[in-house]
């Protein structure tokens, strides 16, 4: 990326961060709604900082923070920046407050952009980078924002809506028929995975490198809430042989049955979402699942989850251009329908991106030949890589220009908050 | 009181309630820091909710409430009026926003003053008990307000103040020699304490009943920062023969070595006040200390807690008009140093009143004859009556005439957030 | 108590603890079924070291430990004694053995006979107290012993027995109809409570001092189980308007809905007692209650639970000579029911002793001019009176000889694994 | 395995299991000293449960339990074999006492010979792989059982030995040099691993399968203690850099500093053992660390952990007749060192097997083409397959003929009660 298109993208990103909390109160900004959850307004100042500590601090002479504090406040966890505020109290501040935190965001935008703008070239290859990677950085927080801010509100006794429907929105169709799922079936053999260095990714992507695919079939579209249904009325969430032991366990003592946010009401369910509560679509990806769900879901269906390695060919193959989806750009802010569901039977593999993070049966782990990153910014991936697994193809609210086929997110096994589905897979 | 000065009294109360947040910023008004905290809009709300819920929905012919939702949002612990958001759920709420709080306020304003106008004679003979209930149940709110605040403001890693020191406060002088207390004696008997049916009073106040005292001598002042600081350094904090066996291991298990709010520089004390970080005033009562630090102190000065009956007997033999001491409407917010300290020996009790709440050696229990209230009001002191200890006198941000001699505070004794003090007493 | 006797004693206090182990097993003695609950080997190793350690250690020149780990291991709370095994690890300790443990104890015995006997009569002047404490304290662990052990069998899946039912024991009537209680009248007035310096007495009793009295009445027998069952078929575990707000919460969290030890099946009530599972017998006193649950009743009885004063008014008007009721010496190791229950009206009330402790509403609070105990053994009773309640009279399980008129027992409001029970009282 | 060499190994294992608990106290039978540890009594109790609950429940017709009771009490986690006794509750059975759990496995090993020797040879076909899949769960038990009896004896604080040291066991020699580690280089490619269906496995180690290694080198022998306390030295337990994030929170929140079981007195380092504390060796093994810890060890070192399939593929390669290694024949039941030490180089990788289970990289998922079995017994190994990492190669208290070279054991990263060390590797 040249000067100019990185200066244009900065500024980009750092409005579409702020345009998300738009339709926020004040009040909204500061809640943590659970300790996965984070405030808006820490989102906010976290991002910026990111940009302070780790180039403004580092390459400005004789650089005076904007506020010592700061860099206690916002500092999420990287232990080379020093000490910082208690992940679980991050809803126990005030202060800065917002105003506070869009000064501090201006301050920072004016400090960075004159940097770049006046840097040498020397320098600004060596900027451009971690500019590039501040940039992922607050990409990866938008997404969280809208996570978080869903959390926010949907805890809350009164149900407010971030925003009302689009016009024109389909109501659901609870009645509507939805085709069964086809497995479309794939080849196995040495396949590359993997980023290569062209092009911004995650040290977690890399390197490429060879994986050895048995024969595979995948479903063609994602698991429908319709789906999902039938699994719960046949007493999915009541019969411990479906579960794996965590996952039982975690249905046992958080009471779990249903899908987070789903809730009944005479005999109807509904689904709170940003648009408010909804009646539940049966023809939408089921969403807001753990890993566990998912994997009993499979277990039901006498199949299983892809591997990342089956899901990242069939991503490969299928593209020719860029991510196809539904996007946060497409502003839906919720999985839509499968467009080809009850059409002619195709051999084509949809909804593979966006709509819902696919759980895989993949732990996050190290690629072989994995090196981290140096410095600070070795912290970012690397030392997650135990007891999560990974997601695939971005959801609903993740920005479009974030997502790359080589992208691995992950959680920990209980995690609903995150918009994840899953599509299953069959084995040769 | 008559119809005019209830309704003047009314205004001024809830007025007062709205002036002390008047510092606020709007993220503050959200914020629980503790299980023990409420945030400062959910105490605008439940205050306002106990005339809705309590009058004005039993005395207006059809009522329709305000918001269906704030009959349980808004509801703290009253049982008979049916479910309620879960207390450590209080610093989850963003809605209603602090606008729509005031807006409540003032649409519940409006309909009292209708209803108090309006009502014929009748009906304010009963309405006016309950309206005096309900104006005595906001001013303990504003009480809680100031701790809640101050706790808010003090965990804040800004450090911000709730405002600046008065014009004129003099400086803590940390050198200023203090004289020792004197123990002023008093001699037993059957003596009455508690409330007759004269004026408002609690329920747990009642019935002005009989005790029998022994002779004993009372403190003519509170405990200080200074005295208090000796403990310290004598190791009280690490000396488990000081302790009760629940406060040793209260200590041990949150790491205590100090009061609530103090914390040491470079060998200096500093205390978090709601003017800020201030350097100790070792004159000024000691604050912010639990029933189990208060009993390990006067263990540690080979004396005891005064009974409550002890107290509210000097109390009654000193009073000739009013309850004179430190209270919110003088605006120090912070306990003040003993005027007479250090002057010529006098005979006179001091700071029974204001300043600092002070802890007793008697459980919170029902005195003899004790009736429960009638209805739903009947869960207001009643269900509290165990595992309490009983404070008196009041603190520097009760309003005045919230207080009386007879009025039962009651607290856990690991409580540190209220502005708790105390003095000692000492056996015939 | 001269020598003679003092030997004797001590002899027979010893024999009787390890008699009340005979019935076990070898597994039993090392099962700590909750943190309330020690291994029965711990408390004979306990009662032990008492004597080791508070005797031994001091009056034997050049003494020699049995075994230097014991002062770690069977220390429970001396602070002054050093450090000392966690409470909650007493069920970690399978070394020393039992045959250990009794070795320790003939030991103990030897060198504690040879002590006596050999010691000149200054000396045996100065022991003779301690030797008195560590026997009223081997007679506590005897009760707590049977406490436990009831606890360890009732835990196990296999409802073992400690041992067969008493050979003439009436099987239980459970249609049985049992008279209505008569609430017997007393007059108030300043009375005298409270231990002298005549014999043996805990630091916790004395001193002897007045208590100011009002007109109250006491009922005449204990509360029942079958009265206890209408509490419950009235709703009253799902009532919270019943309960304390402390108690209502535990109430919720344990699912409590019956005393400890009853269970339900088929529409019939069993209990387990230390002769296996039993159906409830409705004439006996209810037992296992906690002070949360005797409060409960005596709310919807429309009554409430006596003061200590009041009881040990009645207490000592009744007594003539002895503490008569169902002790350990009895060998019921249950409550029986009022042999007057059904007879003709009496003024007498009965089952003050014996039976099961009987919770008061007093908390356990320093009497006034209470002198905590000199030395180590003040740990003994003083630090423990914080939010713990007072009980009287002593149950089925305490040594006769063991008891007195002035006796306080305290636990904490929501224990129900002693023998808990309770008789109302009302006010003038 | 014939009928007569089954019966006969039936009749080694279960004497194997009684061998081993003989140099225990009976106290020491029904200790449950963590939540992770089972009391010898229980493992002697659910073995037999287990031949008695799949196999002679089915096939004897209209069988009568030994006890119904036992049922319950002895069920460890099937979910198809009904209700059971709480994991965390196994510590709290004093019955059946020992006595009775030995009758219990003498009455089941008298029906089970009955069985085998009567049934046809038909019936014999069916039942003769569930005999061997009870022994081999037997023989996993019997090294629970030495990692269950090491914690036991580890956590009293009296330090009781299992049983003395060998006679003729060379004394630790902490100066002793130890040669560096030499990496021996393998060539990847497409190898095979798992298991095929000649003999027994588990349903985790099938089916056998390819994966694709890239060139890889192993380190040539373990980890040793004097290496692991180089990483102490260099402050490893206190640069959370080192850490994967959910390690570093393992060792703040629980205090580590050392593998468990070691500890420093006076500078010099100690490790309890089943021969009682003893002088840390040098050149032994390192033991009793968790994954944390491994990979923590790696990163420090610059390495990584091998990954599941890199170790079977050298074993494979090395491997000619069987797995040798110190295994509980031996008798150690402690990890010795590498023979070879300090000898010429070698292309040799050692202590493969025994001595200490391997930590890998390799999370414990599915191999592809898993196929769970049917019936209760699936539940034996498939759901677990979340949040566990797998290790290789069995350990000093494995029976040598439980091990082999396809086997997987898994434990969740933060496990160091059994005996568990690691090797590294290195990439390409």
């Amino acid at each position: 990326m040249d000067r100019h298109e990185l200066i244009k993208k900065y500024a980009g990103v750092r409005r579409t961060t702020e345009s998300l909390c738009a339709p926020l109160e004040t009040e909204d900004f500061v809640m943590q709604t659970d300790d996965d959850v984070s405030p808006p307004n820490w989102h906010l100042g976290h991002t910026t900082w990111f940009f302070e500590r780790v180039i403004l601090h580092q390459f400005t002479p004789n650089y005076q923070p904007h506020n010592d504090a700061f860099y206690f406040v916002f500092n999420s966890y990287y232990e080379s920046f020093g000490p910082r505020n208690l992940r679980t109290r991050r809803g126990a501040l005030s202060r800065p407050t917002v105003r506070e935190v869009y000064e501090y965001r201006s301050a920072i935008d004016q400090a960075m952009g004159d940097l770049l703008e006046t840097c040498d070239n020397d320098q600004f290859a060596t900027l451009a980078p971690l500019v590039e990677l501040g940039l992922n950085h607050e990409q990866q927080h938008e997404e969280l924002l809208m996570m978080d801010i869903k959390h926010i509100l949907a805890s809350n006794p009164l149900r407010p809506a971030y925003r009302q429907p689009k016009a024109g929105a389909s109501e659901a169709d609870q009645s509507r028929p939805f085709a069964p799922p086809h497995f479309i079936e794939f080849e196995g053999g040495i396949r590359e995975i993997g980023a290569n260095d062209d092009g911004f990714s995650y040290d977690n992507e890399r390197p490429r490198h060879r994986v050895l695919l048995e024969d595979f079939a995948l479903m063609d579209r994602l698991v429908t809430n319709g789906e999902f249904l039938e699994f719960i009325k046949d007493g999915g969430y009541r019969n411990p042989l479906l579960w794996l032991s965590d996952g039982w366990n975690t249905v046992q003592t958080r009471g779990w049955n249903a899908p987070l946010y789903w809730e009944e009401k005479a005999g109807q369910w509904y689904e709170m979402t940003l648009t408010g509560l909804q009646p539940l679509n049966l023809s939408e990806p089921v969403c807001h699942v753990s890993y566990y769900e998912a994997d009993a879901y499979a277990r039901w269906a006498g199949k299983r989850l892809p591997l990342e390695g089956e899901w990242e060919r069939v991503a490969l193959v299928q593209e020719t251009t860029n991510c196809a989806g539904n996007f946060l750009e497409d502003d839906n802010l919720h999985p839509i329908a499968d467009a080809q569901a009850g059409g002619p039977r195709s051999d084509v593999v949809r909804q593979l991106f966006g709509d819902v993070w696919e759980w895989t049966g993949s732990a996050y782990l190290a690629y072989p030949g994995y090196r981290q990153d140096k410095g600070p910014l070795g912290e970012y991936n690397g030392k997650f890589m135990s007891n999560q697994m990974v997601l695939r193809g971005g959801c609903c609210v993740t920005p479009r220009d974030h997502i790359r086929t080589t992208y691995r997110n992950f959680f920990q096994c209980d995690k609903r908050w995150p918009f994840t589905g899953f599509r299953l897979a069959a084995g040769r």
